[in-house]
């Protein structure tokens, strides 16, 4: 894997620069401070096509080459964008057939950030032009180590409305279904009379009376995910025809909803990603390890590029908190923990114009005199310590199924409560694992589960027959399995199973679900643990048992008295299920008991610390991370801390805030008890 | 009345059907439960356009002959639906023109439950076509009992702003006015320089820099609601050109601000409704009273049909809360005791695919081993019991004023106080006298109020010099008259009368408004009634006594001091007014003063227990439905209970939850005091 | 100045009169009531247009003779509108092309308050030949005293994306910038590739996929305000060609976000405002005082119009709560006391009908017999007692900075957070000096600022070079400079100042801020003065003092132990810098130490007993109001109460709610210490 690596055996580090946006004299004391900070590989060009293409097929590539030969010069390796995520104000001007139109209708024009229809027949050549014509100048380029295709695929905007898109819709469809039969049945078009008789009259899901055909929508999100990577497939292949170095794309995993991450990471070399705080959330960094888990996951466990991350507050959210000393290295060891060999930012330098000069840099507004620009200096010195860690891998004992299609379908309008987010689930449960010390890995429902010991289900609402299938082979095997409420509820048409709410995991779980028990906005309810009453509230549900034992039972709320928690043996294995919501609290002593029951052994980490282990082919790396103010001490096993080159035998100290990478002997999968 | 029921002695019950959505073997299994739970009605076709008109005039009735056959094989009655909430896809492809335009200018498009422009002559004429099409095919079909037209008037959307719709709102104008003189005094154009010189100038209340004129407005809601109705009679006259069976179409009473059903009852040959609790409302089972009420009210008092509700959660809520055990026999016995003859379900079998797969039906997606099912059967079984009610009516003694235009006018923009909500204060005032255990009709202000004790007039904004004259008639005869705050405001055109707030009730009420004084977002006041202070808020007056006696006076407050309550004799009877927000609690000790001076005795029913009567020719049934989780003890006299078929003498048992109806000899009209 | 006063000696005191509302009888009345209230001026015409040019060139002047006559022969002056806001149903269909279309799209139709798009040509014509052809009929009319064109510019709608507004903006753009180079520069289009080729592509900033360029939507704030302007001027000479009366238009200080008012006083020959309290402010009179202080302070320190505002409720806000007893007079005495020498209502008689019914008027619905007329006819008569204070004027000693632009620039999207707003921070600073009875001007941050003790600058986000210069002059001479966090950040193409954040006041103020530190919604903290510690939220930073001395250091929150106040000496003077937000209270020791600094003394007025004296050309004029519910005793000096025409020495007794005029001798500048 190593040898592969856009920046050789070193960490990537380094962040978007813009210089077209500065007079030259500023590119020296650029790549200077570049220099000074460590940094070796910066992505260049993103939203340059006005001044490379400078009118229709006209390129002025002057500047860029002298911007490449600069950073050569100094040892810089680039990342070089696709600028096709900012078409210039002349592709507007010549294709105004080209604009996104909304839900509603409203056309959307030149002036922000670019976003045109990527059905468009104008701007899928367009991009096929840029992307090519680049990668025929600077594919030999010796500074060019990664291409950079477009910017994050699917931001600003999805969903398209333009003609363009529903002519493109029609004939995703017709390749979909064959014939309208097929359409009419997937759809389900049987009701509110919605029967297609001609191709013709099948449309996109813009604006109408009453909430469209779910399936349909569910069909435009496939389509608007398809019509997205086909513009990526396009200006990889053009850019393949000509050069030879790894293609990557910016992913923004857990936050962007038009794209299908699994099927991308197909079809790139090197998966990238980009991620920010939520400032709003004191919690964020929980948040964060979600990401860089998903990234990784869709990598298929290899190590990927943290492409775009923030030295400090973003611009765009209602209130920008900064970072707190010490808080962006913390970020930055998560992500690499998590399996990142790339740890970058955006951006270089702070704009001063534009809708983003609030955005934190790497060199701040304020200058090198700077908190940030010390902390960047420190991070990258820290970086180039931990080389060794480069091209060693995750290993986690448990899964979280991740399924886009069944996010996307539950998001449709009309669901028995607003209340039940598989994003809050998702979270819920990610987070009870992330505090418990589990190593977690993502996965889809079709994935060979057989590694794990412990496979959780937290909002599986659209569940194949297959996927089901797959689950119950699992836990028959020996396998445990842990499925939240309103799971395996619609098939891949948003249509309900046939035997009902639940059906397909019948057998696993030894239940079906009679009628589901939504709570009115604000109430509160009550699962009796042992002596213990957990808080539960937003969803209860009818069960009817087929096998299962009650664990616990619910106190209070519709229905009350009836099945929260079972557990049903099946095969070798055993299947829980949680049919109530319980918070992050109220979780710990379920998933005590399901740990106890999948064979995990406690980590018995202090609060807020977090561990992670990068295993390499001749050592491992612990990483450690203190979320804390408090100082800990860590038994981690003896070893070498690399950031502060030290020997550790025994507890290792970590001061409140800080961060360690212990290299250790290796050791078998699983999180180390503490 | 009895003898013309569409099924004859028996109560209808039974729901709608949609057999197109079902593959032909499961339709054999339907009809075999239907006998099963007793149904003995299905509402047919109600979405079914697109399968029978596969393309514009060409028609298929083949699988609905066979769906009708198979029906009255099995001895089930059928309400034969027109499709037109449905236009097909080939509709909106063929007539682009027909389809609704919003206030802001977006076209609605094919995909959701149909709705196109009522005023669009494509439209019109294609439901004609449909519509006379099959009655003629089925016009003596021995199964069709009933015609069910279309599909709850006004919804999805009610207001059109097509071009089609400004024609004919222009002509609607035109036969309306007669003259640009008579349109611009009504319409007050001298306000804000708004002054018609052309008829073409003339357009509908589009989306405008500030508020647009309010009499306008208004007439565009009449217009709104007569363009509906000019759709149902087209309809209705071509069915009826064929067919001698009563003709229908479902109300949606006290949730469709876009018909006035007082208009619409004299158009149909039955009157129906349908009714969905509110999940959010702890207490929806006294709007479900209001709602019957209503229909029943503008039934004039005869047998209506419960056109749909639901076995428990509907879909379209923001948290669809279940119904919980008996819940729905409760719904179902409240329908039925204020008039309902037939008890029917939105639908028969629970949907797989589509927008409302999640609404609960009579067949659940869990199939007959389930609560849902069991009750249903339970309920059929309940309903044949009571056949004798049927045709059976309600009297009652207090009448609450329900104008839908004024309702119209006082929900547009730049009123004095946005909490001032005719919503609010007619369901406020109906909860009083519902827990008070009177039963109410609702009545137009022109009605003859002869007949009554009491007449409430909660929210009368827009109140005509007519319909003053009327009220103040009423009272002078003997009669007992309660206005709320913030009536008789303003004339038929949105006007404020000559003489000020309230001054065609002067004589009546004793008194006018100098100023309305309303209070700020969560202030509150209080209303001194004798030694207790009773909870005010929202509004206060100050007030111009001219021969009122003051009851009681503000606490606090804007109009800290002045009368807040206050009575005046006029004629032979006596007009209260209440000036200021009293929630329902506080209302008691006033409306029990206003009883007696009503003549009104105490029902002393046991909180949340409702009673309810409808007389027969030769026997009163006293329906009787106990809300509360209490086992209570009613004397509601010597009879025979028909739903466990025991005699009763002396004190009723009611279980908690529990359901009666007990067949008395006959009494005059009244509540009966416990 | 006293001379050229449209009312000549008098205050003057009226409405707007609209008598095309109502009949010939009514008028008759309505004049003798006008007499019997002591009114003296009417605005006549603002909405006349459709009945003056009945069709387009066609005009009808008769009824306004008509009316101009009988009020003449009544002695009551006439401020003659042209009707520009609301033009005629003829204009929105011979000219659809002038209709104002929204940023989404929308085009807003007739049936409202009028408004069309300023840039449209079609308009600007049409304007030009109304004003042109009143003030050619009505030059030499006894009556006409004052020419009032239009109303309120920029409502109620400022922005406008019509293609005639599209292309308008780009001649506008080339005319400011000359080339595109100056386009691209200061747009700064290098940020997200932006950069334009050529002029046709260069657009309004309408509907985008993600935020605009904010340079671009400055400018397009700019361009606003300037179209609404150069339409103002086109009316302004149209009626100068015939007439010599002075000419005003009414402008919305601090209400309307469109007009830069420092711009548009330039243009009038007298400044007039509107102002309406925000009902759910309870302390709706400090934003009175504000809106009055900015009125007279665009003014340039000269007497200036009342145009309109309420005698009770208004219509358009949420909860229209009504003026209480006393409120109107106190109301208008203060916007006399701050310079206003006339006071006009909003409108002489209510409407009957259209969207403003609700209004309150001089003369309301409730007629004659009412509270609003009894306290109309006893205002009327104060203010004939008043007529010395005629052309005297106010003195300040605070300034507070102003700069439209810079609000402009404040409310583009993407700030630090969203709870940093100007007009929370303005009001905050301003109440503080109201309650420390400071009399205040509000100043541009380029004006000559030398006669001030103390310069406070609340939100001057947008702060140019030269006027930051302009500061540290006037501070280096010796004056006393505010200034609060989050100003100085940009340049006029809102782009990030050379040096950082708060750069041009590097000297000044003593420090620069190294980062923003936005608190979390509800998040607290706190700032250590002294032994108190006065709460604090929304904001801290992270500063790098350069010579500044802290004061105080912030306790919690982000930047914990940092500056929160700092003093800096510089020149002959002391600039103060606050860096976190302060609520009204806790700011008053901050602002009392910055008193001192400045040479001000202890004003030591009772709570919320307003006092501001006008100084005449002999004499001095004190006025007091009690905004509480107590009696107070005010020592203001010897002298004679106006409005009871009392002699007064020693205590001036001021009973709650009440108002006083004590006229004394005259005394040089500064609020009167008690």
């Amino acid at each position: 894997m190593a040898q592969s690596w856009p920046t050789g055996d070193a960490i990537a580090f380094g962040g978007d620069y813009n210089p077209e946006q500065w007079p030259r004299d500023v590119w020296h004391e650029d790549v200077a401070l570049m220099r000074a900070a460590g940094v070796n590989l910066v992505s260049v060009g993103i939203f340059s096509w006005a001044r490379i293409e400078v009118s229709e097929g006209v390129f002025d590539f002057g500047w860029l080459d002298d911007v490449l030969d600069l950073l050569h010069a100094n040892g810089i390796a680039v990342d070089l964008g696709t600028p096709t995520a900012a078409p210039p104000a002349w592709f507007y001007a010549n294709y105004p057939e080209a604009r996104v139109v909304t839900r509603d209708g409203v056309t959307l024009g030149f002036g922000s950030r670019g976003a045109v229809s990527p059905s468009a027949p104008a701007y899928r050549e367009a991009v096929a032009r840029i992307a090519g014509a680049l990668a025929q100048r600077y594919a030999d380029h010796p500074a060019v180590v990664l291409w950079h295709v477009h910017n994050e695929y699917g931001a600003p905007v999805g969903e398209d409305f333009s003609p363009a898109a529903v002519a493109a819709f029609r004939e995703w469809l017709q390749e979909r279904y064959g014939s309208l039969e097929g359409l009419n049945a997937a759809w389900g078009t049987a009701f509110w009379g919605q029967h297609y008789t001609a191709w013709e009259h099948v449309g996109a899901p813009a604006a109408t009376a009453s909430v469209a055909n779910p399936a349909q929508r569910l069909d435009f999100a496939r389509f608007t995910d398809h019509q997205l990577r086909a513009c990526f497939v396009i200006e990889r292949d053009a850019i393949r025809a000509h050069a030879t170095q790894p293609i990557t794309t910016n992913f923004m995993a857990t936050e962007c909803p038009t794209t299908d991450l699994w099927a991308w990471a197909g079809e790139v070399d090197l998966v990238s990603n980009d991620h920010y705080l939520t400032a709003a959330d004191e919690r964020g960094f929980v948040g964060l390890a979600m990401a860089a888990d998903l990234t990784r996951s869709v990598a298929g466990n290899r190590p990927w590029l943290l492409l775009e991350h923030s030295t400090s507050a973003v611009n765009w959210q209602p209130r920008n908190v900064a970072k707190r000393p010490g808080e962006m290295a913390r970020n930055a060891m998560s992500h690499l923990g998590r399996g990142a060999d790339a740890i970058m930012f955006f951006q270089w330098r702070a704009s001063r114009s534009g809708a983003e000069k609030f955005h934190s840099a790497m060199l701040p507004h304020a200058g090198t005199d700077s908190r940030v620009w010390r902390e960047v200096v420190e991070l990258g010195g820290a970086l180039e310590r931990l080389a060794p860690v480069v091209g060693s891998q995750v290993r986690a004992d448990v899964a979280i199924l991740w399924d886009t299609e069944s996010f996307w379908a539950q998001d449709l309008e009309w669901r028995p409560s607003v209340d039940a987010r598989h994003r809050e689930r998702v979270r819920a449960y990610y987070e009870r694992l992330w505090r418990d010390g589990r190593t977690v890995d993502f996965v889809q429902p079709s994935a060979d589960l057989s590694g794990y010991r412990l496979v959780v289900a937290p909002a599986s609402y659209l569940l194949r027959l297959a996927d089901a299938a797959n689950l119950d082979r699992y836990v028959a095997a020996g396998g445990t399995l842990l499925v939240s409420y309103f799971s395996a509820i619609v098939d891949e048409t948003d249509a309900v199973h046939v035997g009902g709410f639940g059906a397909p995991l019948r057998d696993v779980l030894g239940l079906t679900v009679e009628e589901f028990q939504p709570l009115r906005a604000g109430e509160h309810a009550a699962v009796a643990w042992g002596d213990e009453l957990l808080a539960s509230d937003v969803w209860q549900e009818d069960i009817k048992l087929a096998g299962a034992q009650v664990v616990a039972r619910n106190v209070g709320g519709p229905a009350a008295g009836g099945p929260a928690v079972t557990r049903n043996e099946h095969g070798d294995g055993a299947a829980w299920y949680v049919a109530t919501r319980l918070g992050i609290d109220a979780l710990a002593p379920v998933l005590e008991a399901v740990y106890a029951d999948a064979g995990l052994t406690p980590t018995n980490l202090p609060s807020d610390v977090e561990v992670i282990t990068r295993h390499g082919d001749d050592a491992d790396f612990v990483v450690a991370i203190n979320h804390t103010a408090e100082d800990v001490k860590l038994d981690l096993g003896d070893g070498q801390e690399l950031l502060a080159a030290t020997s550790v035998t025994g507890a290792l100290d970590l001061a409140a805030g800080a961060t360690a990478v212990l290299r250790t002997d290796q050791r078998p999968g699983g999180d180390r008890p503490v």
